[in-house]
């Protein structure tokens, strides 16, 4: 089996593959050994045998995927009609309806490989679901750290899978450095939201659009940004593609947030000093990337604007479609190739649906074709 | 383009591909012509452009396509160890999280060629969402009718894609007839539960599950039935395979109902009349298939069980992963080949997660490392 190097993505320090962050602070990620020739293909078998020379040596147990990634890539309109090409990748098609699984699968066979029997997240959504199912389905113990002000409506959807959750009090954020601490003390390997196989996960992400687009590299891949595993994880697997001889650019990245929790496009904006301490900000900058807030009106116009085309999407997917438009404003986008990521089902926040009104109309059997016939009324 | 004859199922008259329903009363089927030689593959360029030789010559949109199909088959254990080799079939890993998006994109490129610009559905749930979905994306009008007795909560993830939707008081069984001829009268193209176009769509379950086994055939499949256009359908998949020459034998196909509702298999079991006058018995009967009731507390059961196997599925969909334990009490399946198809996801009914008890833990911070050393409590 192949072993995997961690280097840290701030100090350059490297470590074998028994870590999940750095010493000062920042996070690790996988160095790929680059091979003379890399093959990547497209085939249901799974993600790690499709992408094989492109991720780490983990041992592929076919059993345990419940089938991730291989998501569609969604032609949609361009409505401006500047001749922008837009796609999005939706990957509310996953088996637990987020792009979490992806990353959950490999650092179930990580942890497996590191001799774990207990996995675990700090999470209330999207990831909180997916380890439960991957670690739950792999026989290991697994337990989700979730905030205290959770809602009842979004703990049942994840002890489904039939987890050990625990609320914790205290400072969120903290919860994530204090897990990975525990969690070494406890055996409990922590597949938390940045950590190298999670971001090694995203990857296959840029190896599929590359592909679904015929071996073209988008010229802008907008991604909704929370952690930034994800969006650092795509970035990475374009640019290993093109370390790779198999394409000579890499897309400029752009993350997407909500206006009212952006900590990302503050820090981006105002230039300061955190960008050597962020390692979402540290890939922008070399990137050439940018970042755009996304007020919640515009959020919901694109929520909606998205099911008009078919894809129903969490408020945090909207996020990336809302922000094409932004995006216009200050970038020359005409005729340019755009991949919107769509991390998420809008299954998974069925309580947004009240803010979009729903008009129904009523008839009997006896006035159906009376009323079908009539004046209809066709809401977008 | 090839053009399709349909004949009926039940009285065998043929039709020009312009009808619904047969003058009888009963379904119609598409006819494909066989080729002398068939060829079938696995990509995700979309079904209809896979398995073109054995589906209805329609023109192949694929910006219209929203991925629909191409899912998972996941091998689950076979935890009574009598040897059976066991799959599942995910459906919810579907555009619309469901089976039906597969029927709903070949009901909606035969409307296009027909010159339909509206198209329409009777449903609460799966076929709401799925109609609404691809015909709003092909720019049709799209005309939901549902019963009045629906809840609000069913009704905001169909009305999020913008159909217009309609109630209507009366018999819901009759709505399905009334809706075919209102239709008719009125240029409204009814994709109901089990017309010709869903039947063909069904039928590339059966295509790829024959794939993904390695070109193998199930000893069954195990699907669960309300209209039967479904089972029906994968039925006709397995029979079309195996007229090409591609395989030898068809899966026998077990009809799974919940024991509330349960007519097929109450039907089925009385060897009644009733079996000339509808399309699934009559397929049951020349399939050499059988028919299994499961009552509410196996269902919950069944759900918890295939959650732990990584898989939320919604509770019609567990109803035939609960069959195998009645099926085991009826017929000798050691050693078989099963596939049980999960038709939805979890997430389409949360309303059920309130019969599985959550159990949650509370901690600080400070306690974190002390709670997961401690006394563990893993639910199943």
């Amino acid at each position: 089996m192949k072993s995997s190097r961690l280097i840290c993505t701030a100090c350059g320090k490297e470590y074998s593959d028994e870590c999940f962050r750095c010493e000062c602070g920042e996070p690790l990620e996988v160095v790929i050994e680059m091979k003379r020739t890399v093959k990547i293909q497209f085939h249901r078998s799974g993600i790690l045998e499709s992408f094989s020379d492109l991720l780490p040596g983990l041992e592929d147990k076919n059993f345990l995927s419940l089938g991730e990634g291989f998501t569609p890539l969604t032609r949609l309109d361009d409505k401006d009609s500047s001749g922008m090409e837009l796609y999005a990748k939706n990957e509310s098609i996953n088996p637990t309806w987020s792009f979490k699984d992806r990353g959950s699968y490999l650092a179930v066979l990580d942890a497996i490989r590191r001799g774990y029997n207990h996995i675990g997240t700090v999470s209330t959504g999207n990831m909180a679901a997916s380890v439960a199912a991957y670690g739950k389905r792999a026989g290991l113990k697994t337990t989700i750290l979730v905030s205290d002000s959770i809602p009842d409506e979004k703990v049942s959807p994840i002890s489904i899978y039939g987890s050990r959750i625990i609320k914790v009090t205290g400072d969120y954020g903290q919860l994530y450095y204090d897990s990975l601490e525990a969690g070494k003390n406890s055996g409990i390997y922590f597949a938390n939201s940045d950590v190298p196989m999670r971001v090694e996960g995203s990857k296959t992400i840029a190896f599929e659009i590359f592909i679904q687009l015929g071996e073209r590299v988008p010229d802008f891949v907008i991604v909704p940004t929370s952690s930034g595993g994800n969006v650092r994880g795509i970035e990475k697997g374009f640019r290993e593609l093109r370390d790779s001889k198999l394409s000579v650019s890499i897309p400029r990245m752009i993350v997407a947030q909500a206006a009212g929790c952006s900590p990302i496009d503050l820090a981006f904006s105002s230039r300061a000093s955190t960008i050597t301490r962020n390692a979402v900000l540290r890939m922008l900058k070399r990137n050439g990337g940018a970042t755009v807030a996304i007020d919640e009106s515009s959020i919901l116009k694109a929520q909606k604007s998205l099911a008009n085309n078919g894809l129903f999407v969490q408020p945090a997917s909207a996020v990336a479609y809302a922000a094409i438009s932004k995006l216009r404003e200050e970038i020359d986008v005409r005729k340019a190739l755009v991949v919107v990521v769509l991390t998420g089902s809008g299954l998974k926040y069925p309580a947004i649906l009240k803010e979009h009104p729903s008009f129904i109309e009523s008839t009997s059997l006896e006035f159906l074709e009376e009323i079908l016939k009539g004046n209809q009324n066709f809401i977008d």
